[in-house]
């Protein structure tokens, strides 16, 4: 079902903050900058290989990372796995009965679709698939 | 400097007992088991791509991932980095002013060379660089 792994998501309280150690003292490429209210976040993506470093800033405070930062403070805050089919995922997911976040794929950066899996079901592990679009 | 994301490490009370939805929901092979006394885990590496996730249980309390476990609860632990050259890539590091937990390289998973970067120089993200064995 999983294909790889897309990107880690690390949390952030400033994108251009963090960028330096990223961008300057790590090497990584930005290839990509968006805002992206549906999820509630400003965000970067970094090349990694085939993968990404996605650094997350909320857009505020009672935001799912707005919250993240509040009661745990910066850090790595969310796995994404690339799927082919991502409604075929959510059911295989359902079926086995683990809570999901999302019962439907909803929009994420770069126009991938996507969808979170509880933590409680995961072992605490914030667990995103994402089906990429397709130029990506 | 980071050729891509190797893996993600995961802590867990057990690694048995998390099998099951790595293996049998997420669908990823198990490719290797192993204690690793350097790092003061019980592991297990599941293929995902041609990256891995890397289930950590602690060998004790005072462990690493024991300490962690005890403060945080279960959930991602590290993000590991391959490169190509460790001895290269910690002199990079060290250059730059990164606080390193691991001045020098030490004996990781599956004769892996690896250092971990502290922390405190990364946003709250424990990032691993690791230069796989030659036959990884």
């Amino acid at each position: 079902m999983l294909r790889r792994i897309d990107h880690v998501g690390v949390a952030v309280e400033d994108i251009d903050a963090a960028l330096p150690l990223y961008r300057d003292v790590l090497g990584l490429a930005v290839t990509h900058r968006e805002t992206v209210p549906e999820q509630g976040v400003d965000a970067a993506l970094l090349d990694v290989g085939d993968g990404h470093v996605e650094l997350l800033a909320p857009l505020g405070p009672e935001t799912g990372v707005g919250k993240f930062l509040a009661s745990r403070g910066p850090g790595l805050h969310h796995v994404a796995y690339a799927v082919d089919d991502i409604e075929q995922a959510l059911d295989a997911l359902r079926e086995a009965g683990l809570r999901l976040i999302d019962e439907r794929a909803r929009r994420g950066i770069r126009n991938s679709r996507v969808a979170f899996v509880h933590p409680s079901a995961t072992g605490g592990v914030l667990i995103e698939i994402v089906q990429p679009a397709e130029d990506h």
